[in-house]
């Protein structure tokens, strides 16, 4: 094989598949990337055999052929190249001679024949979004689904699409959170659980460009994401999602307007006085025309007022701090309403047309001791 | 105690002190921040017995007194403010009450009396240097210290001041560095070594603007460095510090003029090759118009050549490459001289007034395997 391009063609084309290698892995071929030319253009493939990342570089061929390079070196040989033009050239033996400028390298790489291609996936009828709407929707649901594996379907978000409409949501059993956004054409309805862990490399390797259109395949096994000259094909995972309509009431007994940023700073000043790991809740008292925050923890205490515009009843109750700063976190709203019923059910933070929609369970507290 | 400031005031003080909070101690007290208002200004005080850190920040003091707080829980709560003014108030038990625009934190204080204040240094006969100047001497000088404690002068400095020039040495027992500077006046001679970690400390706080002085004190057993409103006092390290001179000839057989970023990018190429805890020599052949470097372990190979200039013999030597890093990253020359004599024999890289010197001894290698 022997290819010739550009450093900064290449650099971005390993950057893009690397997302795709594992940290770690008992089979070292998935440690590579592949590099393919047999077609006569230069694809990069990386695949954990969950998820898969390929893409196409501009570049040219002199020597059809394949092999897979070790891809933290590769990558990080490629990052510290002049920014010239590269050739890499290997011989029988899985010998890759990279050179670039005056430097020359010599790695040992292995046959490409033992690399786990993606799997070959019919494509018909994709879904379009705008990158930037796809990664916007990524950042405002991925914080809130279970980062352990004991329930699998906690680690994934669910993806439905009905008509022009698509919902994602996502839950840990502490909170749920839902985006929908509306579509341009319409479409048969679809429902899959996307794992987690294609989401945030997928959302990475995005331009996020509002004009830079993506396409999404739906298999019943399978999610393709096709956008620039990159496919990304990742394993769905299995199994029916929860039920979670019964919980989204749309009832309340008191409904506060408040100033986000405000409620958000007051709250991290609040997580001060909790320790990693330890429950404590801050406690938050809705008055008249102004809601109280409390804390206080062996370290010390804290209270806060802020403003608040309220319909309905006085109310005292606790939350994880952290659940609340992960959703006021991704709002982009200078003001947000905050929708409850008593101190042992749900909140809702949601926008009027319900774009977003952030549910998050309270926590037990003692309320005469506050 | 009560004092009211500036949010920016406050946060600006603790951020200088906190350099001198010890991360770990057996004395509680130690990681406390001091607040000192005895004298109607407000003097924020950090002491870990070796360095200590002493700032005056602008605010009122409407009670006079002090306290000392938990450095890490207050500096927290003081960066979350508002950028607003901020109370300060404590009551005789040491409890501290922070309020700052409608959030209120209560946090418990210990005595200020309790607290180990900086040794009482008589000043006299500063030497001045710009702020810019001394964080440049430092940076240039400072990665060449030992960071362990088995031989205590060599984790810190030789600061020599003779006439109007300043001369900082630091060495490892692989390398010397030595920076010189010509001051603006003439002083009597000093000698003393300086810890490294007060350097660093210092150095992150110094402003670095080329119009801001500095003022250094020297006595026997402590050095004082003043700007601005903040005071630093260290111990120095005790013990007579290496002699040096007669490593340091100017005879060489070999000098090359070689363009400083060209080198420096080729050998950070070819540390890829060496892993962490590795000891792999680059080889460097130096030969009429260019110079080689070569490099070789398990993972792979790399050479490359570079244009130079050359003056005297061939010559084939070996480098651990991150010691000629190392200095390469603080010269700010574009091209630089190296001077060598033999395989085995210290290389130098000095400029024509030897402003900079960094000698860096070589690594024993096979020449016939290259």
């Amino acid at each position: 094989m022997k290819i010739i391009c550009r450093k900064s063609e290449l650099q971005q084309g390993v950057n893009t598949v690397l997302k795709a290698v594992p940290s770690k892995t008992t089979m070292p071929i998935l440690e590579c990337i592949l590099i393919d030319t047999t077609e006569g253009i230069i694809k990069l493939t990386a695949n954990d055999m969950e998820l898969g990342i390929e893409t196409v570089i501009n570049g040219d061929v002199f020597d059809k052929g394949k092999i897979a390079l070790d891809a933290k070196l590769f990558s990080e040989i490629v990052r510290k190249l002049p920014d010239s033009e590269v050739t890499i050239e290997t011989d029988d033996h899985y010998k890759a001679l990279i050179r670039c400028e005056k430097a020359k390298f010599n790695i040992s790489g292995k046959s490409g024949e033992d690399f786990a291609y993606l799997p070959d996936i019919e494509r018909s009828n994709p879904v379009t979004i705008s990158q930037f709407s796809m990664k916007e929707i990524i950042r405002q649901t991925i914080f809130s689904i279970a980062d352990n594996d004991s329930n699998k379907l906690m680690t994934g978000e669910l993806f439905e699409i009905s008509g022009n409409q698509m919902k994602v949501t996502s839950l840990d059993g502490h909170r749920i959170s839902i985006r929908k956004i509306e579509l341009k054409d319409s479409y048969t309805p679809i429902k899959v659980v996307v794992p987690g862990k294609t989401l945030s490399e997928v959302s990475k390797i995005l331009s996020g460009g509002v004009d830079d259109p993506l396409k999404i395949y739906f298999t019943d096994r399978h999610i393709v994401f096709e956008f620039d000259q990159t496919t990304v094909v990742s394993r769905l995972i299995e199994g029916e999602y929860f039920r979670i309509s019964q919980m989204l009431s749309n009832d309340y007994e008191t409904k506060i307007t408040i100033n986000k940023k405000e409620l958000q700073d007051c709250i991290e000043r609040a997580s001060l006085f909790v320790k990693e790991g330890e429950k404590k809740p801050i406690v938050i008292h809705i008055g008249d025309s102004a809601l109280e925050l409390k804390i206080s923890s062996a370290i010390g205490s804290m209270d806060e007022d802020i403003d608040i515009d309220k319909e309905g009843k006085d109310l005292t109750i606790g939350f994880n701090p952290k659940f609340i700063l992960d959703a006021l976190r991704v709002i982009d709203n200078e003001t947000i309403d905050i929708y409850l019923v008593n101190p042992k059910a749900p909140c809702f933070i949601r926008d009027a047309d319900e774009s977003y929609i952030y549910l998050i369970l309270p926590v037990n507290i003692n309320a005469g001791a506050y």
